[in-house]
Parts: structure tokens; C-alpha cells; sequence
């Protein structure tokens, strides 16, 4: 699986060490929730390429771009150069050949022979498309104030002239934009998203879950997240908070079947907290005959590794799609692994529900498909 | 659904409290699971009576006793005096008919035409008789010592001459002895224990199982509680104690697969608590790459209504067992409403699984029952 | 002690209820720091007149605005009229005398024969005069774009002809205004202030003191604040959050003596909460060889009860004050008793040294002071 | 400074690294309260032998026995051999000479030049002799059976024929026991005790005087504590559980000036915990008018660097004492630094408190004291 990575930040640097790592028989198959249950190896998972915008790090050694997240020694099997990627251009009056740049970008990919891309850069804020042709009509007119980063990569991987694999890990809507959906559908590609769903929010699914299945009845849940790593710090951008804040708060009616006062997002940046954020979470309900009760949970979680180890069985599923020929977005896949789980109007769901779904998409063959899919809806 | 109480403690007179208000339509369906979603209304509950040991209580009305644990005003429809119950003998050097003790109880199950029991008598240590020819022996010779309250009840129950359902929430094993078990089917008896899966056990369970979902190994597990009613009460006393242990620890290498160094039980009495006992836990686990993340969770649960809500169900369930001519232990209750679901040798499952397995068993009908276990058999 | 309350919300209306339950001997002192301890008696306080600007408020009886934040039944003994009270003319282009408005407010003073004034008045943003001639300039020119309702009702009260007290519980800058405090000196007039230490802070102040008398040094602090009632509603809106941001962060250096990144302020609203709120904090420090260790802290208290205890003190501390003829700002009584204690570059200290400080502020005449520390000596 | 170890476990081994890494400029003074404030220096402190009973300790250098509990890499400049000490023969029937086995360790104690010895052996139950004639009752008739291990090398100490210091960080009664104090005054002895204040108790002290200073009524307290040091695992023996739960209790009277229902105990071993305990507390008060407030601390706390800061001010506050020739026990010493300061029936008091009180101990000669305090009024 020869995989390329836009934004080698900390979850990139932490995936690389990790994969290394375990190839070498150093750790095991911690934080990688398919493990070895899946046919594919996850040693046979080969980082080949990435793409950043930060000048310290592009024309650098992987190796030492990864010394900044990392402090053990490790040695890569394939220690590539990071790439100049696509920088955002919006608000800027730059003149730039989109196709230009797109041709750039898969004369890389062909040469490395790369099929499935991480998008791992830092949270942005962007519009979605909704239309193809509004996507298309932008891209022919150069309208570079139109398209975000994480947009254009996308669009670079769609017009890459083979089935691929895009795995969208940030809150920019991709799997969640019915145009992008479409292009995915048109050319061949698989496209996961939006939003990795490590950290506290699978968690605070499934705690409603648990009380949506004893019937008490939530008054409110606040969360709150503070962190040192460069994800919290750009969160201070006012911008990219609220790309953050709209992610996160769906979870609460589509679980619940009816929405409760909440405050549910990233509150803070405190530098020396790095990557191992600290979460609370506050959660009153009314039980039988009129209890009061209340949960309190505070949490300290490695927030890199965390989306890392999803990633490692995010680019196995991607190969199994391509291999199985669903293209577009997936949703038993995204159901589990994102937090806002395309495609548009899809629901987020319990994450032990998503995961029994995951695990039926996994293990059947295309033919049983259609018969389990009926038992489902049946159940329901 | 006509319904006797073993033991009119602060769950009883909870329960009592709750489904009259509920009848009142003072309040909703908060913390029964299953709320309206049964066939079986809520309303139709009917608590006829009730056995209690304490001098205390024995004689009084319903309406007297459920002032020591509820300030408000209520009036019951069905204000029941209650009853003297079978006391603990063991160690007494008491000469006792049991088979005459038997008949007493009858006598009352019969004029008030019970056939659902709720055995909520203090927590108690008993020994399983594992050989039905055993407990047979021990009525027969008198050997009070031998038997324990809830056993008795239990037996008492089984030999009341019509089908009836026993519902043993405290963990003296009842369904979780095959002596037991076989008496229930012997003589039409419906057997749901042992033990209510209130309070954090069964948060534990499903904290759990979102970890083993995503494959964090974990490394400790501690939760300690502590609270303020005679149950904590009743904890101090080391034997007691010793029967809450064996219960709660199981949990953990059933849900994990792997065993974990944990420490999970009643830890205090605190009388200020009161019935709203204070829970806190702290896990530790390795994510991918060796990340060492941890949770912490504090919560403030009253302890009786969320047995007491579980117990609107499991009387439904009961109702519905008895109709359906299911006799003996039934696992796929057992397992989400107990914390140590029979029959003996059964594993604890997360509850968000045994929530699916319950409601399963809910919406089938006996003659389609074999086709869903088949499906069932074959995804796992 | 005659009193008059700006602003009848629910501190105002909790500290009503608290003392008429305590003159009918219906609760203690809890929550009073200085209970039965100082010369003058909680119960020879006199709340006798409120002003207030929400039209739902005004010319309504004491009794029927207090059932919004009091549900059980009380009758006082004096049941006053809420008065109408200066708004917030900034930036609304208002042609106003203030001359004359001072001369309204202290009509109802004189009527009244008040003495002891209590700021209650919802968190507004204002700027501190620094100089007396702006202040006095400000007022002749009728530029009520300068001038705060804060600083209005304080300017009213020391133009009052008669040594009076005002205390200020709010964050505007009163005491930490030097202007004021020349007022206040000039007039005969006491002023504590700035912003009543209840809630989360003075306990934080606390546990940086025992940090730093064990010489750990501290990494990083985090602390939330979600809550429900008015004052963090308002607080949504950017400008008055920034004013409480202002008050809460200076005490980490005050007390440290180093700087330490830290996150303290308000969080959220969240209206279920009430004025209950929910506070979490995080501490990271490093003990002695290196060794990490980390408290979190997590509280729900109750915001107006826990301030309007302090100024059952206050009222009294001021009554004393005015009886030694100690005008301007009393330090030893702010440090205690305020967030932001002035005079202005007086500095945060923990809040334990200043109970001692207050105590010996109390006690103490200044021709006793050697007395009565030989006699600490003795103690200790 | 030349000191004594007993029980060369993890204290006193982070003690010796600690030390070391400060010397070697690795470290600064964190955790040691009174860090370069005393005119003795930190680096002037040499620990020069240590005795211990574990068969694979005896006889080894202290660097290899270091590695247990210190993975870092240390070289010190003083490896000394550990030596042989007092078992406890309690219960063995065994016939010792005692004078023989003072001889012994006394002729150890001169050799290596000693004055300060720091008990840090494993937690003992032990009987305090009240009465000093009971004590050489029990040395003259060589009755094992009477003395505990702690008991013996404070003796030991005091029978060597110098004026030298005994801290006693274990619960054992020693300062506690007015046996012991009077023979440390006729020895010339300086004796500092009993059970060294790290972990959670002092935290707990200055929260609850935090809340008497407010006046708030504290209904409940609980405190668990679990870790998975040697500490820990020997508590799982009731007797000496039963010790540990002695200590701990008394500050709530004696800092509130009443009692309150509270579990406040070492409640489990959990191995994975090692050295980083868990804390968690839950503390219910009432606050003005009857509100209900309540806080939950959770911490993780490194035991050993703990105490081992703790320590290091010990030594050289025993130095000073001698230097004093203030023998006996000193409780503005143990005030501070011990969970239940000696002489018996003297008082616990808040941390804050006895922080002052140390450092008014620390910065008097008695003839100053008068100086001393005029000027810290003039301070304040």
C-alpha cells in the first residue's frame, strides 16, 4: 500500500515512527482497532511521499523533520524528502495555474507510484462545494480564492488518472460535499471523511449511547479540550475554531434523538500540555422517579497517536475499496473513524454501533452484501 | 402484572414511589430502559406485597416505611401492610420447618395472587448447592444452616404451584447455580439474577469495551465507591463484602479478553452519602506508539433508582417470559440487567452488545427465534 | 446597618433570603467567614432598598423578584420596592444631566438613611479614570460615554454628604482606580473592591500557595468555569469576558513569583447548570528529582450563595471601618475578600495570609497592635 | 551533614539520586521546601551508609540497588555497601542480646562518622512504651517481643554517644511517644516524627482550612488512595494498614474543630500504579443559606520524590537542631513535615499554618525572637 501524506505534522511524524516501529517488532499493534484482523499487513503499509507548506521542513529529510515530534532514535527504511505541497492562497491576489499545479502534483504521485493519500494538514476553513460544477467552473477560472488546500487536494488525487484512495482527516468537508462525492464516483477514487474521530468525541458517543439505552434523560454535557499542539494553537484563529465547532456538536440529537444544552469543543491552548491534551466533560441526567445523577470525566490522551493508529486501518480499508471497486464515500467506514461521518446527511452514530457496521463491511464479499444490508434495515 | 417484594428497603420503596408517580403522571419514563417500548404498559405493574425482617417494618403500611427514604407526598393506590419474611437461621441453632415456612409464605403469594417476584433483601453470603439433589437434601433434613434467605425465597417461589417469574437482584447466585437453574425449569419458574447491573459496573463494561474496540491495551483498572445506604452499610461487614467482590471483578478478562491488573469494589461507608453514593475510577492504557493516556471518572449516581428503574422492566420481562413459556435462566435479560448474568459459566458482555441481544429477544416471536440465534451464531 | 443593593439579581436576592432565614433562626452561619466572630451581628443587618434597570424588576416588591431565584416560601420583614437605577447610557447618543441624576439616587439614599452600599450590578466593561480631574471633568460635561454605571452609583454614593461605605463586587475598577480611591478618601466614603472572590479562584490562590511552599515548580494551570446563571450569560458577549480575564490571571504571578502559562477564566454558559456551576482545573507541576505530578480538580458550587456570604462580612467590615474612620481602600480587607484586591499594584497574595492579615485587621486598634501580636506569640 | 539510612527502599534511593543529580547541577531544587533558604547547603549533605533486612540488598553496592528503581544512568561518588540491619523477631521466639546488636550498629555508626539517621523502613505496627523505664525494661530483659524495628534503632541512636538526629518518616510512634521523647532529651538526641507529610494528607489539611476560613459546614469527606509501591502492598496486611488508617484521620478535628464522617485511608495495591499513586477525593459542604457544594480532587502523585524533598530540608533542619542543642522533639518541625506531629496530643494544624510556624523556628535564635517579629508586622 504506497501511501502519500499531505501535512507531515505531528500525527504524520507519530504514523511514520509507529509504522516503523512495528515493522521492526518494537511494539505491537496498540491504538490500531483492526489489528491483525484485517487480510492486509500492516507492515506491508509504505509511507513514500508527503507534501507540506512549512519552509523549515520542505527539502528536508522525513528523519529529521520527525526528530521535532519524537525524541527516540529511529532509522526509516525509506527516509523520503518532503515535498512542496499546494499553499492556501485565498485572500492573497495570486495568480496561479490550477492545472499547473495539479500536473505538478501528480508528476510526484506517478513517480512514487502512490494510490492512497493521508490529508493531515492543519484544520482550514472552506466552503463546500455542493455543486461539481461550481468545483469545476472554479479550477477553470483559476479562482484560487474559491478553493481551500485540502479542496485542491482532493482535486489533484480525483484528476490522477487511476483508482485511488483520499482519507480525510481534518474537519474541511470533502466526504460531507456532494460534489466531491460525485467527482470521487466519476474518477475512480475512494474518498473517507471528515474528520478523524480520535479524542474525547467517540468517547462522549458512546457515554450517550450507554444512556440513551437506560432511558434517562441527559440535562446537559459540557467538554471542554485544551492542548498544546500546533492543532489547539491554530484553533485559537477564530476561523478555524468554528470549522471545529460545527464538527463536533452533531453527535449530541443524532444519538439521543433529541438535542440537550451543550458545550462540546476545543477550548484552549496551553503550550506546555504538548501533544497530551487534557479533556473534562460534564454530563447531568434524570434517572427513575425524578435522581438527579451527574458524571464527571477528565482525561489526558496522546491526541497524535491516537488519529495515527486509526490512520494505519484507514489506508488498509482504502486499499480494500479500491480492490472491491466501491468508489465514492463509504459510510460503514466513516461511521467509525470520522467524526462527521459523509456523506451529507449521514448521522453520527454510537461508535459500538459504528463498529459492529464496520466489522459487517469488512468480513462480507460483494455478493453477500445486499442480504445483510436487508437484515439491517430490518432490525432497525 | 402482580408483583411481591422480598425485602422493603430503600429500592422497594423507590420502585414503589416511582411507579405511582409514573400512574400519577408526575413524571415520565426516565432511567426503565425500555420505557414504552414493551407491549406491557408501565402502568400495569401492580406491587401486591411485600416480606421484610425488620421488626421495624413488619406490620406497618406501605405508606409508613417509604417515608424513611422518600420526603415527599405520596398516596398509594394499594397500600399494603407488610409481611414477616423468612429470616437468616444460619448459625442460630434454630429448629425451623422449613417445608411449613414454605407453606406460610404460599399462603400469603396465593391470597394476594402473586406470580412476579422481586427478591431485594440485603446482600447476603450464600453458598451455591450446584447439585439440585443437594438442596432437596438440605430442605428435607430442616438444615437451616445451609440455606440462605434468598435461597429460601427462591425455593419457596419455585414451589408455589403456578408458573411465576423470581428476579434476584443481589448477588447471592441464584441463576448462576445450576441447582437452581433446574428447579426453575422443573417447576415453570422464570429466573432472572443475579445481581441489578446498576451503578458503574456497567459503565465500566462499556468503557471497556470502546477500548478494546480501538485496541488499547490496558494496564490498570481502579474504581472505587463509596456511599451512605445500608447496602454500603451492610459492605463493612467482611463476608458481605467478599460476595460484592466475586461479583464485579469477572467483568474485566470477559469483556477484554486478557486479564488486567484491576481493583473494582465497594470501598466505604460514608452515612452523608446517603443513597447517593460517590464512584470514582481511573484507567491507564497504551495507545499506538506507545502512548500512555488515562482516564478518569467521577460520578455521583443515586444507587436505587437505577436498580429500581431496571426493575420496571425486568417484571415486563418477566410477564413476557411466563407468556412465552421460557423457563429456567434467560441470558439475553440476564446479561444487560445483571452484573453477574446467569446461567453459571456465562460471560459478561459490554451492555451496549447485551442491549442489542435484549432487544432481540424482545421483538421475536417464539416460532422465528431459531433463524435469528443461526444469524446470530454466524457473525460472532 | 442600613444597606442598598445595586442591582437585585441572584446574589442580591440569595443574601435577602440568607439573612431573614437567619434572623428567624431557620439556618446558621455556614458560608459567612467571620459568623459570630466580630463585634457587629449578622442580624443587625438592614437591607433596605435595591435599585435595579430591568423594567420586570422595577417597582416590583422585594418578595416577588426574589421567587425567581428562591423557590421556598419566605416572608420579610421589610418587603421594599426595587427602585430604578441608572442604565448604561454608553453609546447611545443620550443627552443626560448627571448632576441631576445623582441628586435622584440620593434622595432615595437620604429617605432610606442608608450608609452601606453593595455593588451587584451585572459584569460591565469600563475604563478606570487614573486621575480625579478626568473623573470630575467627566461628570461636568455630562460625557456619559466616559462614565460606567459602576463608576456612576460609586461617584453618587461618595457625593452623598455622610461618611458612607461602598463595596464593589463586580470586576469594574473601583478600588483599583486611583481616582476613585481619592475620591473616596476626599469624601469620607470606605470602598472595598474590586470583584467578590467567590467561586473558583481564592481556591486556586490557595493551592499555588501550597505548591509553592513545597518549592515545586509548576508547569502549566488550566482552569474552566461553565455555569448557568446571569453572569455567564453575559459573559458571552467579548467585551465583558475580557474584563473577567483581566481579574483571574493575575494571581498566578502574585503568588508564585514566576509566570506559569495558564488558561483561568470563564468557559462557557450553559444554562441547565443554574447557578450551579461546573469547574474543572488542571495542574501540572514538577516535584522533587524531576518526578511529574498532576492534580485535577473538579467542583460544582454554587456562584451567588458563596458571594453573598462574603458580604454578610463586607456590610460589616465597612460599618467597622466608617466607626475608625479608615476612608479610602482597605487592603487587608480586599486581599481576602476580592479577585482584584485595591488599591491599584496591591497584589494578589494567597488566600490563607490574608485571613491572617484580615484577622489582625480586625482585631486590632492601632494603639493594641503590640498586645495583641505578643499574644500570637504566646498562641503559637 | 553525614547521614543514615534505614531501609534503603525507594525513598531513600530517590533520595540518593536526587541528591547526587542536584550535585551534579542535572536538577534544581524542586520539592525541597526550603530549597537554598537555610544557611545550610543542600550539596553539603552526604548519606554515607545505610543498613536494610532484605537478603538481596545486604552486602550490595547502592548503585546496583538504585536500578530498582531508577532507570536513569548515575554514578555517585560515595557507593556505599549496604549493611545489615535490625529484623523484626517479633513472634520468632528468637533470643538476642539487644546491647550486642546496639554494639553492633553503633560500631558502624562511628566508623562512617554519623550524627543524622532517617528511618525509612517499611511500615511496622508497633506499640508505643508511654513510660521510658518500660523501654529499658524491655532492652535489659532482651524482650524482642516488645520492641519493634524502628523502636530499636531510635534506640540504638540514642544510646550512641553523641549528640545526634532521628527522623522518623514511618507511622511508628516515636515523637509520638513521651518514652521516646524523654530518652532523645537525657541522649542528647534530636528527634523529628512521626510519618513524613507527602502525598495527599497535607493537601487535604490546608483544603480543609480553606473551607473553616469560609465558615463553610463540610458534611463528608472521602480520600482513596491506591499506588503500586511497596508502601502500598505492605498495607494489604491489616496490621499494618490498621497504622497507616491511625495517622491519617486525626486532622479533620483538630483542623475543623469538629468531627465529620470521613473515609480517609490507603485503600488498595494495584502494581501497575508503581510509585505514581492515584489520589482521588470527594468533600460535600454547605455554603450560605443551605447550599450544597461539592469538590472532587483527583491526582497523581509520585510518592517517593515526594518524601525524599522532604528530606532533604530534614537533614539540615536536624543539623540546625543540634547546632542548637535543642533536643527532644521540636514541633514547629514536625507540624510541617509529618502526618501526625510529635509530642503526643500536640495538634495537627493547617500546612500554611505550620509553614509559618517553621519558618519563624528556622530564622530565630531565642534571643532575636522579639526582632523577629516586629519586623514581619512591619511586613505585612
Amino acid at each position: 500500500m504506497r501511501t502519500a501524506i499531505f501535512g507531515q505534522g505531528y500525527v504524520a511524524s507519530i504514523l511514520n515512527v509507529g509504522l516503523e516501529r512495528i515493522k521492526k517488532g518494537e511494539i505491537g499493534y496498540e491504538g490500531i482497532p483492526l489489528g491483525d484482523a484485517l487480510p492486509l499487513k500492516v507492515e506491508d503499509i509504505e509511507i513514500v511521499t508527503a507534501f507540506d507548506v512549512d519552509e523549515t521542513k520542505v527539502g528536508k529529510r522525513l528523519s529529521k523533520v520527525v526528530k521535532r515530534y519524537w525524541d527516540g532514535n529511529i532509522n526509516f527504511e525509506r527516509d523520503y524528502i518532503i515535498k512542496e505541497g499546494y499553499r492556501d492562497y485565498r485572500g492573497q491576489d495570486a495568480e496561479i495555474d490550477l492545472e499547473e499545479a495539479v500536473g505538478k502534483l501528480i508528476d510526484e504521485y506517478e513517480k512514487k507510484d502512490v494510490d492512497i493519500f493521508v490529508n493531515l494538514i492543519t484544520t482550514e476553513h472552506a466552503e463546500p462545494f455542493m455543486d461539481i460544477k461550481e468545483l469545476k467552473k472554479a479550477i477553470k477560472k483559476n479562482d484560487v480564492d474559491r478553493i481551500s488546500p485540502a479542496q485542491f487536494y482532493f482535486y489533484s488525487v480525483a484528476t490522477y488518472e487511476r483508482p485511488t484512495a483520499f482519507i480525510n482527516c481534518i474537519p474541511t468537508q470533502l466526504a460531507n460535499d456532494p460534489a466531491m462525492v460525485q467527482l470521487a464516483k466519476e474518477t475512480k477514487t475512494v474518498l473517507f471523511g471528515d474528520d478523524g474521530a480520535s479524542g474525547a468525541t467517540p468517547l462522549t458517543a458512546d457515554l450517550l449511547e450507554h444512556l440513551r439505552e437506560r432511558r434517562r434523560r441527559i440535562n446537559s454535557i459540557c467538554q471542554f479540550n485544551i492542548g498544546g499542539n500546533t492543532d489547539f494553537l491554530s484553533l485559537t484563529e477564530p476561523e478555524r475554531n468554528l470549522a471545529k465547532e460545527v464538527t463536533k456538536s452533531s453527535i449530541v440529537e443524532d444519538i439521543l434523538g433529541y438535542d440537550v444544552p451543550h458545550y462540546i469543543k476545543p477550548t484552549g491552548y496551553l503550550e506546555p500540555l504538548g501533544d497530551k491534551k487534557f479533556v473534562s466533560m460534564h454530563i447531568s441526567y434524570t434517572s427513575f422517579n425524578g435522581a438527579e445523577d451527574e458524571w464527571i470525566i477528565n482525561a489526558r490522551i496522546n491526541d497524535s497517536p491516537a488519529l495515527a493508529g486509526l490512520i494505519v486501518d484507514l489506508i488498509r480499508l482504502a486499499r480494500m475499496a479500491i480492490d472491491r471497486e466501491e468508489y465514492g464515500t463509504i459510510y460503514p467506514v466513516n461511521a467509525f473513524y470520522m467524526k462527521m461521518p459523509g456523506p451529507k446527511d449521514a448521522k453520527s452514530v454510537a461508535k459500538v454501533k459504528a463498529f459492529e457496521m464496520l466489522n459487517r463491511w469488512v468480513n462480507v464479499t460483494p455478493e453477500k452484501e445486499e442480504v445483510v444490508i436487508a437484515e439491517r434495515v430490518e432490525q432497525n
